[in-house]
């Protein structure tokens, strides 16, 4: 029986709210109908006790029992080994959702993270990494033209595929790319998302009232 | 019994060799003393045939039998699988080294590969980027201090994280990073890493040849 406790910042400022990485957990443990629970752990002081967790004091990390595991793809993998609605449990449908949760970070989320930081923090743009992005979601284009998810079913590789197309559009990104755009609609109407994002806002929300005293 | 083919391309042009990240593949290959056949697709022509193994056009994959596997984190993870050379099959151990995994492609490598593409491509350098890096490598300091591989021996975690930093030496970019420096070291000095990088390079010298008939 897992026992399972997400870890993530006490407050963010209002900017990344809706966007802090512990989304993407909370939409997946949603998704699983999981019980868990949510500690807070201080955005203003990131000390030896977090980076005992996560070494590069980012958040969020999971615990279940004993096991204390950081990056969301990590946990997002774990997750997926404990309900059949996150990973099928058949070698080729757990192959299938490990190749495409490393597709969602490492060839799209590469090349979209660099672009959206740019974007979040008013740098100047770049052409280079324009021109990074367009290439993937040009490939995305195609992969999305004719299916409804990455693989067989929905997955907690569309969890983050969605995710990181969705910071995308944030920015205007997915003007040229309407099947992407329309998978990032068709996943983020799921209740479970919904109900993380609702989540989290008010997580960070009921944090500023505190703050504020 | 696995049945193991990498697919890499039949040639690159000189910069990249050496850095391939078929390299990634081959190291964890050599360390397991897996049997593997290498196989090629043409660095020119990315058609529909390549894309059905590899969405993005890129390499390597590796097919197992009847799966075929793109993204190298997957392959190694699947590869983790087949050997406790390369992961231990407790869910502590297969868990740490997936966190690592993760951890040096998610928030190593989306830091470090904006910086090395710049450098590269010869394109003006970014203060944005230039600290995005070092941030992390201030953390990976820490981490590497203490120890001499990412999780309880060594792992496809400290293939991955070893390459990425590598690629980062490779544009003097360790020089204030002492750990990381020795750590890149310690990991390269394997004869699994010799014998994969000298094999990747006789591979793409092959095709000179061929080439310039």
């Amino acid at each position: 029986m897992p026992d399972l406790t997400l870890f993530t910042y006490d407050w963010v400022p209002p900017p990344p709210r809706g966007y802090v990485r512990d989304l993407r957990v909370r939409w997946a443990l949603e998704e699983a109908g999981l019980p868990y629970r949510v500690a807070s752990t201080p955005f203003d002081d990131r000390g030896p006790a977090h980076l005992a967790h996560q070494p590069f004091g980012q958040a969020p990390w999971l615990t279940d029992g004993d096991l204390s595991i950081f990056e969301t793809g990590a946990i997002l993998l774990h997750l997926g080994g404990l309900s059949a609605k996150l990973m099928p449990s058949d070698r080729r449908g757990r192959s299938d959702v490990t190749e495409w949760v490393f597709g969602a970070l490492n060839s799209v989320e590469m090349a979209s993270l660099p672009w959206t930081m740019l974007k979040f923090m008013g740098e100047p743009g770049s052409k280079f990494f324009d021109n990074f992005i367009e290439l993937r979601l040009k490939r995305m284009e195609n992969v999305l033209a004719d299916r409804e998810w990455l693989t067989g079913s929905f997955s907690v590789a569309d969890i983050l595929m969605a995710d990181v197309l969705r910071i995308v559009e944030r920015f205007d990104g997915l003007a040229g790319s309407p099947a992407c755009r329309a998978y990032v609609a068709r996943a983020t109407a799921r209740p479970a998302f919904a109900k993380a994002r609702d989540d989290q806002m008010a997580h960070f929300a009921a944090a500023d009232a505190t703050r504020s005293v």
